[in-house]
C-alpha cells in the first residue's frame, strides 16, 4: 500500500468544484484509489465558512452553538458538543485555522454527499472510479494528541465486518468491525502535515473488497446516543 | 510513504526473542522504517497468558478486573476498564482472539519498554535504526467500528507537536498536535487484516524529524485522569 500526497492542487475558493482542482494536482488517479480530501477544502469549496471575530470568544462560542444539538463538556475556551450531524467533537468542528482572517469554517451539511459529489467529479474527469473519504481532525477523550478521522466518504465501506470469519486458531471472531475509513483518514494525515498546505492524497493498493456503492460515515461510524455509553 | 506486511513470521511462542522472528520475515528492514507489531503477539512472545475457560462469563471477568484499576462502565458483557497502565478500553484488553483454546493474553505490563526491547533487537540483530510501534485495537465512545492505535512505541515521537508552526495563512497554529504513532498503528492495520495471521507490517517513509529518543505512549498520549472531562 502506498500513500501519496496531492500536491500542487490550486487554492481553493467557495462555488469550485474540487475535483476539477484535483485533476490539476500532481497524481493521477487510478481505479481503486482511495483519496483523502481535508474537511477544510471541502467546506471552503461548499461556502461552509463564517465571518468571526477571532479576538471575541463570544462570537466564536455562538458559532458552536449554532452547529451543535447538546453540549457534552466544557472547560475553558473548550466545549465538546454533538453536531447535527452526529459528530462528537471539540467546538463542533468550528476552525480558524488555515483560514483567511476573519473567517471560519463549519463541517459540511453531509460529508457523505460532498464525497459522494468529488467522487463523481473524478469519474466524470478521467473516467476511473476511487473511493472518496472526506477527513477531519477530532481529539479523543482518553487519548492525547490528536487524529485525522473520517466524516464523509463514498465508494467504500465505512467499516469492515470481519465477524463470522475465523481467526489464526479456527476460532469465530466474534467483533472485529474495523473502521477502515478512519485508518485511511489516518494513514492520509501522515503525508499531508499541518503546515503545509496539502489537502489531497491518495491510498493506493487497499483491499479491493472494501470499494462498494452507498458506504457511509453517518450510517456505519456515527454511534446513535441510544449505543452509547458516554454522552 | 509505504505500508509493507511483513510475511513469513514464524508463529510466536513465550519467551522467543520478537526480533529474532520478525528478521525471519519478508520485509528487509532499513533505517528509518517504523516497524508496527500487534500486541498480540508481543504478549504472547512476554508470556502474558492466562488460561480462561472461555465459556466461564465469570472467570473472564475475574481477569479483567485483575487487570484494572478502575471500572468506567458496564452493559451486559462489556465492560470499559482504565488498566493499569492507563489505557481506557474494553475488557481490559484481555483478548480471545488468535490466542490457543483455553488461554487469553493480557496487555504488555510496559508497551513502551516492549517497543523498546524489539527495536534494540532489530539493531543487535541487523545494524539498522527502525522505531517500533505496539499497537492494539481499540474502540471509541462516539464511533462504531474499531482502529488500532499505538499502546507503546520506541525510536519515534508518540505525538509531533506543531504547535508555534504557522499555517498556510501565516497565523500561527494553536493546538496541533498530532498522535503521530496512533495513525501509524491504524495504517499498519490497514495491510494486516484481523484474520490472516500478520503480526507486523513496516510504514517506510515518514517525516525524519519524528524519529528520536525517549517517545512514549504512557507519557505523550495516556491522559492523565485530572485532564479528563468523560472518566
Amino acid at each position: 500500500m502506498e500513500i501519496i500526497p496531492v500536491e500542487g492542487v490550486p487554492e481553493v475558493r467557495p462555488g469550485d468544484r474540487l475535483a476539477d482542482l484535483l485533476v490539476a494536482g500532481s497524481v493521477a488517479f487510478q481505479d481503486g484509489d482511495v483519496v483523502v480530501v481535508t474537511q477544510k477544502v471541502v467546506s471552503k469549496a461548499e461556502g461552509r465558512m463564517v465571518a468571526v471575530d477571532h479576538d471575541d470568544p463570544r462570537a466564536r462560542a455562538a458559532g458552536v452553538e449554532g452547529e451543535s444539538v447538546r453540549v457534552l463538556r466544557r472547560r475553558g475556551d473548550l466545549v465538546i458538543t454533538e453536531t447535527s450531524a452526529g459528530f462528537v467533537c471539540a467546538n463542533a468542528g468550528v476552525d480558524l485555522s488555515n483560514v483567511p482572517e476573519g473567517f471560519a469554517t463549519l463541517l459540511p451539511v453531509d460529508a457523505d454527499r460532498s464525497a459522494r459529489r468529488i467522487r463523481d467529479g473524478l469519474r466524470a474527469r478521467t473516467g476511473v472510479e476511487v473511493a472518496v473519504v472526506v477527513s477531519d481532525t477530532f481529539g479523543r477523550p482518553w487519548r492525547r494528541g490528536l487524529t485525522d478521522v473520517a466524516i464523509g466518504c463514498a465508494g467504500i465501506a465505512a467499516v469492515v465486518d470481519l465477524r463470522g470469519t475465523t481467526d489464526t486458531q479456527g476460532r469465530e471472531l466474534h467483533v472485529t468491525e474495523v473502521a477502515v475509513v478512519d485508518e485511511l483518514a489516518g494513514a492520509a494525515e501522515l503525508v499531508m502535515g499541518k503546515a503545509s498546505g496539502i489537502c489531497a492524497a491518495v491510498v493506493r493498493g487497499v483491499d479491493p473488497t472494501w470499494l462498494r456503492e452507498g458506504g457511509s460515515v453517518r450510517a456505519e461510524i456515527v454511534r446513535p446516543p441510544a449505543e452509547d455509553l458516554f454522552r
